[in-house]
């Protein structure tokens, strides 16, 4: 099986380098050897083993016969999209690693490998090299699906952990993780939540069989929580993570990105560094979770040549995937029900006027008062908390 | 799709229970309604909604050409074994929870599935509902697997959270795992490790191709377990554990079932109660870990009914498994390496003499003294530990 790689970044060299490594695991496995004979990028890399094996033109993959497989690592959604299209239509099955190109163009590329007989996989795109995309469309097929929880950004793992353990701030972290290499010098995507937001919109989108749009879901991200929500989380015996949610509620889910305060008998809560887990709740599955590397060249690249292994034993043979492109309407998040700790300057009678009777979780912490809500909707908390001086406000898991 | 439900016990009544829950769901899945026609049982049930699907001879099931899947949940090697066999050789479809039939018979029953071009499937034999058999054929494909270690029995893992959170001693935690229908009248097979033993066998086979004989497996029980252990290890902050484990050493693998003391860093530290967990190292994913319901009527039952999915979308076409008959020779129980909490009654200077520097643990326990050493072969330990007077001993991971 002869394959091209679109991208050769950190993942793209990371696909070459396991097939390299493994190279005889992986040709038993796959009940042949695998070698890539492209690899697309604009730059060329003068000394590089794989030098001789670059191109700059697409074209000249999607008129090779030889090419069974594409390997898509470049990010973005164009001109990834424009490319995987063509790969497909071309009749060469497609493994990507990019969420943003199967947030946005996912369903419609199922549908053109569907119709051109060959595969649209993308279990890199998720979670990096955790199983979960293979799981929840092979494994978990007997279930319904009630929740898919997921801690999906290494990055922003990272730096919680690290306040927590360390009781420092947010830009001493970030700066830590930037050095680190963990966060890029724009961190937007990680610490605003829009890398995970795809993510569960992902996941959601194969748990309904329809369209998600992340940018129908609420999202907020990490800059807001200080050292200080940290020493309420260590009375509360709490630890304080990036969840990106998924409930069934109805016909319908409710969908959210924002950190939360996770009790310490969650499975999510020993989840720490830069690794990454996923909760998944079936009605008669009870609860499940899958932990591992959920970023990192190899681990995201070990996730990508999986596939590409499954491929080459699904030549002309359409591996199912419910994903329809028509789109399901979220719960509004307004209407979505959560229990809350919050941070007040007010006083006990002011409170108590908005919320009723709350538990106060004593910390230490000078000027204000802490406390937990019963469960509300976000619009019932959302008026409640007019009524009072809001410090900060972290959802409890 | 007709299928027959052999043995209509917790797992076979189960299997019944999901199809009905979630009928609609798995029908979308599957493609077609998954209707059981028989349950194969030596008793009759009246007044059951089934009563009139049991039949008493499994040759009724054999000679019905309609039923193409099989589901066998009677446990045992025979005559499970029998009767599978005659489903495949009939060109049946078989998925089985049984672990006993797996361990012993698994590559014939592979090998004959692939003949009759049918499949022979088993996911709910290990680790219950949770993901692992799938995964490991179908996810982690890209990866040399270099161990797999898992807390594979809920009733052992239910008493060991037990003594630890209540510092109660083993006969009482057995007494209330049994009260509790965690534990049978005879709870052998849990408590002295020959079902997580099974289990690895299944798992290690898995991984290296080969037949792995669970007899080969050096196997020890939790029997040995006391409240004194526990105080130690909260002390060293550590949780006993009992785990089975295959390590990958040069061509072959180092296997065992035992009590191990983890540190709290270890993904498995935190699985508690009757939860299983199953950790895998990958040599370019690194490590994963696998979460949940490791028993229990509606999660084993979960796995055998996704199974069934997976069948009636692969009617006719067989997924390839790799398991040969042909014997792997494991590496040699007194070679592998460990490192060990040791308990004795002999005064340091004989510790020091047999074991050179060690760590000594204070845990307030009079007429003895707690150590542990450094990483050394279960030879060595033996001879260094047959020097002092020995209370008891467990390996750290």
């Amino acid at each position: 099986m002869k394959i091209a790689v679109m991208g050769y970044g950190t993942i793209g060299s990371g696909v070459v380098e396991v097939l390299r490594i493994n190279k005889d695991k992986i040709a038993q496995r796959a009940g042949e050897p695998v070698d890539v004979k492209y690899i697309l990028d604009l730059r060329d890399f003068p000394g590089d083993p794989m030098e001789q094996k670059i191109v700059h033109d697409y074209q000249t993959i999607v008129n090779d016969p030889e090419i069974g497989i594409v390997v898509e690592t470049m990010g973005g959604v164009e001109p990834a999209y424009t490319f995987v299209r063509a790969m497909l239509e071309a009749g060469k099955q497609v493994t990507t690693s990019n969420k943003n190109l199967v947030a946005a163009k996912g369903a419609e590329l199922i549908r053109i490998a569907r119709e051109h007989g060959v595969n649209f996989q993308f279990e890199a795109s998720v979670g990096g090299g955790i199983p979960i995309i293979r799981p929840l469309n092979k494994c978990l097929t007997a279930d319904e699906i009630e929740e898919i929880t997921g801690i999906l950004n290494g990055t922003t793992n990272y730096m919680l952990t690290k306040m927590a353990n360390e009781g420092a701030d947010f830009d001493e972290v970030l700066k830590d993780a930037q050095d680190k290499g963990y966060a890029e010098k724009d961190p937007t995507a990680d610490i605003e939540g829009h890398d995970p937001c795809r993510k569960i919109a992902i996941l959601t989108s194969l748990v309904c069989g329809q369209q998600v749009d992340y940018e129908d879901i609420h999202c907020e991200g990490i800059t807001g929580i200080t050292a200080t929500d940290f020493k309420y989380a260590k009375v509360m015996g709490r630890s304080i993570k990036l969840l990106a949610m998924s409930r069934k509620v109805g016909d319908s889910y409710s969908c959210m990105v924002a950190p939360f305060m996770l009790d310490a008998s969650h499975p999510l809560c020993g989840v720490n560094d830069v690794f990454n887990g996923i909760f998944v709740h079936g009605n008669v599955l009870g609860d499940a979770m899958f932990y591992g590397s959920g970023a990192g060249k190899l681990p995201t690249a070990s996730a990508v040549v999986a596939d590409v292994v499954d491929m080459v034993k699904h030549t002309h043979v359409n591996i199912y995937i419910n994903w329809k492109p028509e789109k399901i309407t979220l719960v509004d998040y307004k209407d979505s029900v959560n229990r809350f700790f919050v941070r007040t300057t007010s006083d006990r009678a002011a409170v108590e006027k908005a919320f009723g009777q709350v538990s106060y979780v004593e910390a230490g912490v000078s000027g204000e008062r802490g406390f937990t809500t019963d469960a509300m909707t976000e619009g019932q908390f959302e008026e409640k908390a007019a009524q009072i001086a809001l410090v900060n406000r972290i959802r409890l898991g």
